[in-house]
């Protein structure tokens, strides 16, 4: 059977926001499955902001998407043939499988994906990589204790909620930093204790007001003037979170550094980096207990979907002008 | 019998660096020591880069010292007359004395000194605060293990030389950065591996020379450029510990912060400040441990002693201008 596979590659390296001719959009005839391999066709696309950085030929904690090469992304698919006994036609599978409609697969590096325990794009949202970010990220390097006070910025993305709806459920004051007054209600409904509109309010002054007693945990997916905001705030023995900068990725000169910094010292305080991969082994338990808090209603997740593998250029952008509701999916 | 004392007010609050005019020098008559009191002549004053920090009118963990005020400063002084038992004639004391010739105290918050067990310049360089900060940022902030590179900047300072020489003592390579040939040759003097001199050379590639691995500890007293070239140089699971910003202290408009914060994150690494009071009550282990190494000859200190509390001024200076050697006392 004769496929047409459609992808996109790294036509160029973006400078700044990428732009359309940053990528090309390829027809391909997909080749035919060999032994033990199968074919499956890619139902959900995730769209990360970490994908920017991989567009840059930067030392990272993972090797840059070389010129001409797919676009790098996890995506959940359907195995429509097969000549693998461990997968069956019509069962769900997720995956590095990049920026195209169908891949062909030996089967290695697959994960089984069971769609009866959840939407499917649930499993890339709060069930998949943003979740066990935000769940490791938070439980982990963050360390909160019950009364503590948790901030997170880029609070209304697939992480930020995460985090939020975490640190509530062990007992901590949660305040979210988004863009908008429509993202600023999204957080008070999902029981956020206070939701800043960083557009709209002086940033310090609304943080000194929702912070009474300082910042024992920031969360900063941001980076750049929310992250210094935050610091000017921590409360003793705080601990900062780096988990990204989005603010930063697109940044064509040299990144902004944290101006306040020395808050680190004068409150014995630590900014720590994390990258999800390094839980890799612990995911399992990340999925058991956040779908047992969904199930009971006290974990929600929300998925922005942009039908069409063609809006890829467009539907990045989203991210970095703040336009997603929820995780972006393609 | 009456006294006449000499001491430093702040007259103004310093805008970059200290000038001569935000000080007033003052003689006054020392009150008579009432009951429980005595009369301690102080003998040396250390000074510090935090001093710097303490004329600010900015929230710290201390609070500022107040227009009209006496200079705060730590310094060892004599007993020359006493009406209270515990402390006798002729014996040496520990205190905040401040930039001053003579104190009149209760006796609460002074520590004694015992001449015999070391020089009491010492007791303010490497047996005391400045030592102790190298101690505890180094081995409780910085945890070196065997085998790892350690590198610090103000390295032939009061708190660098020590750090280096720690890590040195605890099998680790020991990486100096230092300003200027007198000082780089200093630090192999005292066994650093190697000695970087920022005024010469190009910090980013001395840096991957000296560090081929990578830097596991990075204990920062500078910030600035340096700070960002260490980031740059970052292991995986490095620690860098934030003792200090010498050249940040004076700035008169934002400080710098550092653009490769961004480090943190790809190489899962922490960035942790530390204030030495914190240890107060672990001072005694680090002052056993410390002195037994210099009492074995592997661990050297050096003072810079400027005679006469009127040098005040131009003396803080130097700390400013790195032209100090050694710890810097009055």
């Amino acid at each position: 059977m004769v496929r047409k596979n459609h992808r996109f590659t790294l036509a160029a390296r973006p400078v700044g926001l990428p732009k359309a001719t940053d990528f090309a959009y390829e027809e391909l005839e997909l080749r035919e499955p060999g032994d033990g391999e199968l074919v499956i066709k890619v139902r959900y696309i995730s769209l990360d902001p970490a994908m920017r950085g991989w567009m840059n030929d930067a030392r990272s904690y993972i090797k840059p998407i070389a010129i001409g090469e797919l676009i790098r992304a996890i995506a959940i698919g359907e195995v429509v043939e097969s000549n693998n006994p461990k997968f069956a036609v019509g069962s769900h599978v997720q995956g590095m499988f990049g920026l195209q409609e169908y891949v062909v697969s030996s089967g290695d590096g697959l994960t089984a994906v069971d769609p009866r325990l959840a939407p499917l794009p649930t499993m890339l949202s709060t069930l998949g990589m943003p979740g066990f970010t935000a769940y490791f990220g938070l439980l982990d390097v963050g360390k909160p204790v019950a009364g503590n006070t948790v901030v997170v910025s880029g609070a209304a993305g697939a992480v930020g909620s995460v985090v939020g709806q975490i640190a509530k459920l062990h007992g901590c004051r949660a305040v979210g930093i988004a863009g908008g007054a429509d993202k600023c209600r999204y957080l008070t409904e999902l029981g956020f204790d206070a939701a800043i509109d960083y557009k709209s309010a002086d940033l310090k002054v609304a943080l000194r007001e929702a912070c009474p007693k300082g910042i024992d945990v920031y969360f900063d997916n941001v980076g750049g003037d929310i992250l210094d905001a935050a610091l000017a705030q921590l409360a003793p023995r705080a601990r900062v979170v780096i988990c990204g900068a989005i603010s930063q990725y697109n940044a064509t000169g040299k990144v902004t550094g944290p101006s306040n910094y020395l808050s680190l010292l004068v409150n014995r305080a630590s900014m720590t980096g994390m990258v999800v991969m390094d839980y890799a082994a612990r995911y399992g338990e990340a999925a058991r207990e956040m779908a047992g808090w969904m199930a009971a209603g006290k974990l929600a997740s929300r998925e922005d979907i942009v039908p069409g593998l063609a809006q890829f250029p467009s539907a990045l952008l989203k991210l970095f002008s703040g336009e997603n509701h929820g995780k972006l999916l393609l």
